[in-house]
């Protein structure tokens, strides 16, 4: 067979296996993974190098709208060129249900907003902000007969919270169209309500942010949607966990075998909480929701991580500026103040190489368990594998190859998204993508990035293919 | 001293302790409990005989505003006699708020019904179901300002049920002020939606009943109600808890050093559940909320009560009849409706010899434990004691005399309530209060009953002694 | 009837109840609790003071043989008279089994030596360091009868460690009669095996103490202790728990029924694990077992103790001296090495005011709590009650008077055992007992202390009374 | 590259991914894995079936001395034949230390008595029954350095039954060279105790097996070994697991971070322990240790299995025949007798499809997870990865080609051990190996099975290769 890349002599690493192996692609899937394999059009040398499936990055925020005055920094063309350089291949941003709109207004939308301008491929979530009969009765499941089949409710945020009952209807209907429910599980009642007491109490400084929404709100929320799930019999994803508690309440759900699955980022493992409490507006560089907690979570995290009570390690890039009229420090006038700080990191970029190092590196993962929750995980629990998360025959050529031996530090200047800063500047990295492929096309190699934007698809049924 | 009453001979019972005494009552109030005491002005032989303080009924419902088109039977001429006759001294019933009346119209309301009618000593819960900004800031300090110091909130129920921002106010204003919430804890949103599920399927039976609340339900309201007794810093009283799944909650959070106390009643330590599917009518008989549940939740109950995650025994006495056009049989047509039948039963005068038969004859409670949860930790933990709940010097006299030789049958034929029926008809006892004193007059002796309907005061603050 | 003794006008205190009253003693039993009592031939006056029942302490070590070269300094005068100071008016001592006599022998030899010296009350526990088949077909079963119902199992220390073989014997023999099988819960095999790695590094300092037996042992002993319960459905006692961990293991077999009674030392409620870490000989004082853990520790003892995890806090009493020949210092050379210091504190007097202030003066506990944990439960458990731990008629007039107004330092100085220091010297204390009633006669006041030693008596069978 | 075999068409499984592909082999060696690969020597069609490794069955005992007067029906002859009929490649027997003889010795035996009989490929585990002073400081980290790095103790079995204080050499050893220790956790001296009441009872019928060894046993003796785990540092396999309570420990070590691993059995999973009741000499063919327990302790472990609690399901191979003077009938005279009966059952050619049928066709398992648990998992666990359990370039091609279409009936007429019972007989099943491969080699085809005795190898250091 002709083969149109062979990437060479790398070590192939999967979800379950490692090993030392050629992969040849032929018109832009992967046909073999095999020993001395003939010659490509494409010749790859990867002697020295890890060849892992590129990144499916299954929570992240592009082009949604306006929130609490800022605007997040990436179109699809930033986001899409920040994945690749980190080696991620597949992006799930979330077509977020406006007032007015129907969600299928709203999903011809978001892909009216990604054609031509992404660089990879994509898939996108459903945010329900709005439920009524008709949506649980006719939009979503045609939509769901449409392949869209991930829907994410929220238990806090003004115009997005739902009622338990409205959650209820939502899961059963993904339920019975076997789709999956995400829930960003904070109580919105408890936020509000501790976020009246510190400002009343005048305690408006961004140290105040974590104290309005502690993990005791986290762990409620996770409870309930977990019950939720119980009672409907739905399965459910909780997402962006930040706590211990929270954890504690999935172990339990998955322990008596309720179908929970649970989604952590990079922002919780670093325990990034304490810069929180840095002086002056240094720390709306992390404020984020649920609020970054301290070591002692994130040790628990790691744990959860290696036992498998998490199946997903995401971003959650959602890319406010810190400067600007847009940005973090615009909002909330000359001091900063924790209700008025949006709140979101970017972090599409920088996913993977920082689990890779802090994870991988550190000894708390091993690589099948790293390609596992940002790549064959995220692909498999959305749907998009066997195409997406892959290194096997007939998978995509989604392919990154990594340097292993480089030590460096993570500085903003050498990112590629949109936005102003990275709140893990200065990091030190011991690993990263040096090049990716997109369905066998080179996107990213050592500092090039293609300006291909546009020849990213939508993975999915709607895909032309 | 001259001494009014001498009860002669008797074994004492406290909440600790047990022995052989005499206990004098001079001008209402215990003021001896020694070996030989002088001749009294009466003389009661107690010889093989129970001396108990009088229990304490801190939950019950006695002249309630129709529900769901049914009365309760019980006025409080009927609810206290029936109280005394069963060895309760003090009811704690609900003055439960009604839309378009201030708090304290209420509670003056609630005095009116009281007054001239009660034959026993009473106090006040108040019902919380319109919260408003006046309320949690001028009502409610008021009312704990003249000793109104518990009030329940619901998690469920149309028209009673709170959002999670309310319950958080009025915990909040409790906590200022030191009073107590107390919380039925059942998700709302949940029963709801499972009831209509089982009504589109067309399980309408009294077997359904049970399935609209599954202890998940229950579960979740209370691991809910425990996150916002944390967040408050309040502490909260979870009321009759009918599932081993809430008490699980209960313990998590009692473990965790956070302010939970936690109430059940008969009905759950009986595992009256399967009654729910006696054919025909009979199963109304034994429809109460939350549902009652079968023998293993029944077994983890017991264990609660005996290690003390559980501080009290109640009886929920909500009386509503079996026949009539105001009872259970005339709500909803010709068979019975899961959702038409009013929830509530009759249990004030069988609450102490039913918990003595099957927690002390059963050995599985001691007869401190007995006094404890049935009469001195519901006057401490609503302020009653040392005035109730106690056989101590200053408090009041309100005394019961148990006969333990007999065995007899339970039937409703032998009550005193107003009710036409019992759940616990034909079951057998080996205990029973024969005399009963309220402030060392006797108002129940073998049979005979006073008939000095308004005898009774409140305990309070308000009441005028 | 004609009263010996009034103790007029205090306030009551007992393990449910709290109230004013008189307290009435004839022919040294309580035989009165009422107001206003007729005169007595003695009159103490009350006002202002605490009346409890004296402290039963239930674990104490008193003229036992020699113990890694050292002796305790306190026999049976020196005991109980510290005892006596500190409110307390009954101990239990162990009869510890020597290797080559009979258990007969040895409880003959342990009244041999109390009795001519005993200030107050007293009873035995059996320590069973040699398991036979006589002892357990012949022996114990014939102590039981003789009222010999408690016995000391260790998992741990050379020459006391029994197999779980032979504990299940005793705690099968228990249960035949109706026994309690004590069980000092740590592995000895785990202690050894870290005590030898430590020794191997070099680490011999006193700081190594705790390393050699970790919560991690603490807890899987006690884990085993309650599974040996269950298989033999005997009723257990863990004594002296130190740590959250076996604390975990308590809760876990209570909330599943398995009978598991526990208890702890003032030395773990205060968190004395740092003093560890003082240097040179300073930390031999704080050398007991299991060791002293640290404030994370502490705090969950005290949730424990809270909620009835504990039933009893006993002072494990075992007073090496500091100095002498010999003393702590004396064993082990130069410097001191954490395997050469014998284990054990000295706390009989100390007990009641250190825990009545870190307790109830830091509300963390009731009085009533105080009163249980510190004597009614102790009396209950071991089968001393109603003699002892009560002060309702027919009791012994074991009595202590509180002064609450105090506020004084801790001084070895004003301590009246036989011991050369205290580990708690130079705390504060908000409370002490003035004045100690034995049977009612008056054993000390304020600095007074009777030489009447010989006065006190077995509590038991044996007893003549 | 010329092939020597190609499997064509087939849908190939791997522990993380599942796909169309050719599977190419070359000297014994899996070279490529490939869409259209050229053709090989030998061509396999394998249109329809799975492609799966080969599995690795890290458990099951192998011409092991005579124990309780029984021997194994199985030498490596039939052991290994029954393996490869039952699509297991590899087979990890345990070389059983016997009295008098060193460890050198026993594992120089059983290579003997492998070499010349072994159809497939082999590696061993080392049974420790006799710990010393130079077994730990000589023997083992000899043995560890030349590849022998799995050592199981036992915490029963007279004879085999060790002291925590040689386990915890046997781990600490162990963790210094990189060696996995595995356990038999069931307490001996509760089993023995138990077993004796039941005898005393006259209970001595096989229905009583199971009470003389109940979960709670089990429970102890896991929560002990996690503890010597946690107290060496050391990595332990807890094998064989039967009961959730024991799964109740493991996840408590696994959340806390403690090295622990956990295997179970078929006899577990199926939860045979209602059979131990069958009448006569039936029940004889269910006797293994740890019991088989019912259906709830099977659900259990099936939650384990599924949330990675456990990461292996082994055999526990241990085929004593149930007729004949060496068999389960043999012993103990005319009756069944609970403890003569040498528990043990045959499980190698069966654990696959009776795993598959229950775990995948049932919906509880994906095959990711079957392959994960019965071939890369042992794998890897025991130091055999990449070379066993993976179908990526580089493996041993040890693969199984399985049929999915089957339904079949479960006979011991149609396996092929040497035992004369299945405790299997008649289930039902949903797919079956039709085709085993070992290294490149056929050694079954659909009845055909290699007399090839003699070609398997030691997989190890020690291996010639």
């Amino acid at each position: 067979m002709r083969l149109d890349l062979v990437i060479r002599n790398g070590t192939v690493v999967t979800a379950s296996d490692e090993f030392e192996a050629d992969v040849g692609v032929a018109e832009g899937r992967i046909v073999a993974v095999a020993r001395d394999l003939a010659k490509g059009d494409q010749e790859i040398d990867a002697t020295g190098l890890l060849v892992m499936p590129g990144g499916v990055d299954a929570h992240c925020h592009v082009e949604e709208p306006e929130y609490m005055g800022a605007r997040l920094a990436d179109d699809f063309v930033a986001a899409t060129r920040g994945a690749a350089c980190g080696g991620t291949t597949t992006i799930m941003p979330f077509a977020n249900q406006l007032p007015g709109k129907s969600l299928r207004e709203v999903v011809e939308d978001y892909h009216g907003r990604a054609q031509g301008k992404a660089l990879i491929d994509y898939a996108f979530h459903l945010i329900l902000s709005q439920v009524s009969a008709p949506l649980i009765g006719q939009e979503l499941p045609a939509l769901i007969a449409d392949g869209y089949r991930s829907f994410k409710v929220f238990m806090t945020y003004p115009g997005y919270m739902l009622e338990d009952a409205q959650i209820l209807e939502v899961m059963d209907a993904a339920r019975r169209g076997g789709a999956l429910t995400m829930v960003h599980a904070e109580n919105g009642h408890c936020v509000h309500w501790l976020g009246q007491r510190l400002e009343a109490r005048g305690e408006t400084g961004l140290g105040a942010f974590a104290e309005s929404a502690p993990p005791a709100v986290e762990r409620e929320a996770t409870h309930r949607a977990i019950a939720l799930a119980e009672i409907t019999g739905a399965k459910v994803m909780i997402v962006h966990v930040s706590s211990g508690q929270a954890l504690e309440q999935i172990r339990w759900g998955q322990d008596r075998g309720i179908p929970v699955l649970a989604e952590t980022c990079p922002q919780y493992l670093l325990g990034l909480g304490p810069h929180l409490h840095e002086p002056g507006w240094e720390a709306a560089k992390h404020v984020c929701s649920p609020p970054p907690r301290g070591s002692d979570d994130a040790a628990e995290l790691w744990r959860g991580l290696q036992q498998g009570a998490f199946q997903l390690v995401s971003s959650d890039h959602c890319p406010y500026r810190f400067a600007g009229t847009d940005g973090k420090r615009s909002q909330g006038g000359e001091r900063p103040h924790f209700r008025k700080v949006p709140p979101g990191l970017p972090g599409l970029e920088t996913r993977l190489p920082l689990l890779y190092h802090e994870g991988v590196a550190q000894g708390r993962l091993t690589r099948q368990q790293f390609v596992a929750v940002t790549a064959t995980n995220p692909a498999r629990v959305y749907g998009l594998y066997p195409r997406k998360g892959s290194l096997m025959p007939g998978a995509d050529a989604d392919i990154a190859l990594w340097s292993q031996g480089e030590r460096r530090i993570l500085r903003h200047a050498d990112l590629h998204d949109d936005c102003d800063y990275t709140p893990y500047e200065g990091r030190e990295l011991s690993a990263w993508p040096v090049v990716t492929f997109s369905r066998g096309e080179k996107v990213w190699d050592r500092g090039w990035v293609s300006n291909a934007a546009g020849r990213g698809r939508h993975v999915g049924n709607r895909s032309p293919s």
